[in-house]
């Protein structure tokens, strides 16, 4: 998994250590958000997780980010989710005077020795292999990233000398001829950082936008006779920027087919690859079967032949082998046994535990409790703070009154203890094992094992009686 | 949204009021249905009912349906769906003698004066914008919608001299060169009505199909010299017509891709554009999320920031900000406040009315009940002809009993009441404020304010008992 | 559907009797699974069994499914699924030497005057249709299915002299003149058993490979001045094999596709064709209405008029005229009268059977056990092992209590028994005709006809009560 990947370890700092800086500044105005674009979701991460990730994936020694608009929550966001670390540093663009401008805010942080990459808080998808691949080409020299378009219209295209770039040049600018031209710039590049420090302070904004712009870096190395390599991106979701919640709505699609084809690769089988979402992490066993329209956030485990039924939502979950998860269920930090038989309907809170072969069935929420091996509560029940020992019986409509309106109190039930219908157990209260609690009992005190227990009304009585009539 | 559209305030009548011809007496056989071709939905209204709203929006002084099979159950549909319409008079085409015959029956109730454009049933997605425009070129003369398409073949050809329309030459008819053109007649058109009414009554059916072609106004008009103006469509949905069930299934997923593109752009995230059905309109706030497989019927309002889950379907309802929505909900004719956290697998039926903070949770069912500020029903409840105050906790397995097999009844709950778990409510019943109802309890009786009242055995005993065992 | 195709009656043996050699002895290392490829399912069967259908469909005498990896999966597999059928042998090849070698496994059980059919496990959506038209072309001589291909590259191509075919040739061994060829063979073929024995006798392994091809028959064919047929496929997938699991989700959706399409053409209504999972066969009667999301299994049946909301799923379930299924619901090996209205989020389990007008509403879950006519049980309500008559109102949360550890017993409730919110009936139980319980009662002995029975605490009583405050 892309999120699996780990910052590489600390060791000793590289002879040109690698600096990502990453452009973040913009508002999104077509977003029509009160969030600041980078922060927007792909896969359940902000974009701008993902391009950090990929820096991380990378090795670099440290990032660089670029903020401007929303500037405060984006630190904000930083600080909450990865609380402990510690290579990134945000720099504030203020004003903003284009992407040249924005990288010359983060080269002081950024020592001469180094090697810098650009990358951009709205172009999610680059990977890291792409990313490696234009470092090692462009070795000590400066290197961009480039794409070959069907339709280049509207981007700045690569020209070329003998093979060798030799420039680019805008739409605008450009003659007729280079028009034609299909190689385009993707605005992703590598230099010495020295080099780029020196270029960087060269770069004028005497442009229609009046904007410094990061691309005139390579006209300058050119001119400096500094070797500009490319390399090539081959899918072209990797390098497409978000703009409006419609890139963004194609960019999640385009990424969840991918992760989907990976499970597959991997051995997942799955109903509808275009009916499947995964926010998070998933490691799967050998034949696990997803049927279609399950959703998947946070980490994610499945054992051997797992199946999971339409419809399914599960989250932070760990599922044992040979357990059938059936439709339309919801789990929530749940670890669930070996040979299981969930749902439909089953809604497994935090904190729920279910050893091997327990059953549990439509319309049950169980949460912060455990179960033990081979219990069952298969219909319309609530399981909360409670610990439920082996081969108990939970029947349809049994409540665990774990609330007293101020404290949650805990209910523990011993192995084989058969619990009738409907019965309340009021916590704190033991039910002892082997214990059977008849039908209906509203059971207040503990209740001793190998016994039967009953609190319900006993005079059943039948009286005269005329049904109410509808009124007219 | 379209089908916000409002008819045009009357006005001083135009000189040239628009009259719009709707044919609309096809029975549709390869619909394979009982149903007139007309009455079929599309986005959850009958694709006439697209028309019609497209007609209004044009800002029309009368639209003419020609009907013909089924014409009772159209009528029927109509009646009930606009009760209050008068802009809509039917006429009945019989026998069905071809596209120029169904316009001619309705020229009797179209004054001179007036201009005349002709629709069909059967392409629901046709737009105002391309008819306004259609209308605008024509202005006085005749004005007929044309398409370029890739694949002509089966269509009438449009035939220019000097670019100017000179006549339409159907498939069969027509010249291997002619063939090639790829300029098409979609059928729509509009003209003055006195020249319309003149024209159709000199179309002739001596044709393989003895039917009386619309077609041939276009002949008769370029005859005697008056002006074909035409209007090229840019999107071929528009005047895709539907002839059977796997057509009018590509429409309306063209219909609901336009319908989320065009939430994205109002700042709508959605996981999946292509798992979102909207079947009436939508209004959002800011920074709304939906997520996969949400379904929309009739009037939605969503506040900003609702985030609505996986699987859930909302019809007529209105939900206040920040409010979350998990997955696997059915909202019907509900009102639901701020900040509220609805399901997963929660039920809101008509007038349920949940106030600011609001939690309802798993397997509970809503209907025509109040509750107040932070009131909670988190767990498998029945909640039906209540009024329920502010911060009332009720407990997992409570029942208002409602019903007495002829009447329903009212139960009154009390702000800070607590009902205990498992409890039933015999309504009609009050419940004071702050009373505490003790678990299980069967409440028949007024429950004082501030007071513990419980019903439900108390003698619990235990027995030596032996367990049943299963008879091999 | 292709699943109701039934093999052709036992006539009197055709002069030469249809022999199908299905080749399944791949391991399919790429599936990464313990299962052998051809047990990996495709709209919920093997694959292999829809090659075997395919077979049947044509009125094979006889099949023989040549088995290497995982024959003991395969062999059990179809013992388990076609107890009773006897027109298939299984041949095991071992070693696995290549096609030649796996068809040549299978000639001794064939006679001299057959005419053999090859076909492929893992290519599972060849059509009986295609295949009769091999068979019908190629007579009495050598039939071989080939397929235009835009890219022909890794396919072996026809190569034909004045027409007629001449031979195959492989890419590796092609002439670039050849490579060019777009005609490509797929494998299957058709030809006289004599002609094949002796043929398969002669092919030899000197390849890079070192197996025996199957192809080479064409060779020997034509060098003995047979001649060999084609018939050219018309849709691709037709004869797209299974490799991973990838390419098997490719085929699902394809097969889902049409069978949508299908589904369509017959007058079935669906919100969403690319949102519709068929694994079974479905029979629908007219203006049947599909939801987005409907998932089928098993035998189906829907009556006229059904509507079935999205995200529902159903298996092996009749439902008849005029009902409604609302969203949500799983229903299994149930029946469903006329004019029912069922969910959301009903679970009707094996044997649950409906009569009609029944309602069946949220949180409701039914097994094994009848409703009578205009009965309902609309909330939260778990029935089962009942027989329950018509008219019968089941209150919300009322649960029979069928389950006493050991034994399941049954319930009986007359007509228009009224059965009160959250009672349980504790079976073996009856509730007699026109009998009225009041909600909460504990029924655990038979209730009389016509009257009120109750059973439940009386002694409500409220004292004064200090309500448990949170500590700090």
């Amino acid at each position: 998994m892309k999120n699996e990947s780990k910052p590489s370890k600390k060791e000793a700092p590289a002879p040109h250590p690698l600096h990502v800086v990453i452009l973040a500044a913009g508002k999104g105005t077509r977003m029509k958000s009160t969030l600041p674009k980078v922060l927007h979701r792909l896969a359940g991460r902000p974009m701008l997780d993902h391009v950090l990730q990929t820096a991380r994936a990378l090795g670099a020694a440290a990032c660089h980010v670029v903020i401007g608009a929303g500037a405060g929550s984006v630190r904000s966001w930083y600080a909450q989710a990865h609380p402990d670390a510690t290579d990134v540093a945000f720099v504030v663009q203020e004003p903003q005077l284009g992407t040249g401008h924005a990288v010359q805010q983060a080269m002081p942080g950024i020592p001469d020795a180094a090697r810098v990459l650009v990358l951009y808080g709205d172009v999610p998808l680059i990977e890291a292999g792409t990313l490696s691949e234009l470092l090692a080409t462009a070795g000590s020299a400066m290197g961009i990233l480039v794409a070959q378009m069907d339709d280049p219209h509207g981007y700045g295209r690569i020209l070329r000398r003998a093979g060798k770039v030799a420039g680019i040049v805008e739409e605008k600018d450009a003659t007729p001829a280079q028009r034609r031209i299909q190689e385009i710039n993707t605005g992703v590049l590598c230099g010495p950082a020295k080099s780029m420090r020196e270029w960087l302070s060269k770069i004028r904004n005497d442009n229609s936008q009046g904007e410094f712009y990061l691309t005139d870096l390579v006209r300058l190395a050119v001119r400096d006779r500094v070797r500009v390599h490319t390399t090539c991106v081959s899918a072209a979701a990797e390098v497409q920027g978000v703009n409006d919640r419609l890139q963004l709505a194609t960019l999640e699609r385009s990424y969840q087919r991918q992760q989907a084809e990976r499970q597959m690769r991997l051995g997942v089988a799955m109903a509808d690859p275009d009916r499947f979402d995964l926010r998070g992490s998933l490691l799967c066993g050998q034949d696990v079967f997803l049927d279609v329209g399950v959703v998947i956030e946070g980490e994610v485990e499945l054992g051997d032949h797992v199946y999971v039924g339409p419809y399914t939502v599960l989250k932070d979950a760990k599922v044992g082998a040979d357990t059938r998860i059936e439709s339309h269920c919801v789990l929530d930090n749940a670890i669930v046994g070996r040979s299981c038989r969930i749902g439909p309907y089953a809604r497994l809170r935090p904190e729920a535990q279910l050893a091997d072969e327990v059953h549990v069935g439509n319309f049950v929420e169980i949460k912060k409790s455990k179960l033990g091996h081979a219990s069952k509560a298969n219909h319309l029940a609530y399981i909360g703070d409670a610990t439920v020992g082996a081969r108990v019986n939970i029947g349809a409509g049994v409540i665990t009154c774990n609330y007293d309106g101020a404290h949650k109190h805990h209910t523990v039930i011993g192995d084989d203890a058969f619990i009738g219908t409907d019965s309340q157990l009021i916590a704190p209260v033991t039910i002892g094992a082997g214990a059977y609690i008849a039908a209906g009992s509203s059971i207040s005190k503990d209740a001793p094992p190998q016994q039967l227990t009953i609190c319900r009304a006993r005079d059943q009585r039948s009286l005269p009686w005329k049904r109410p009539v509808k009124k007219k």
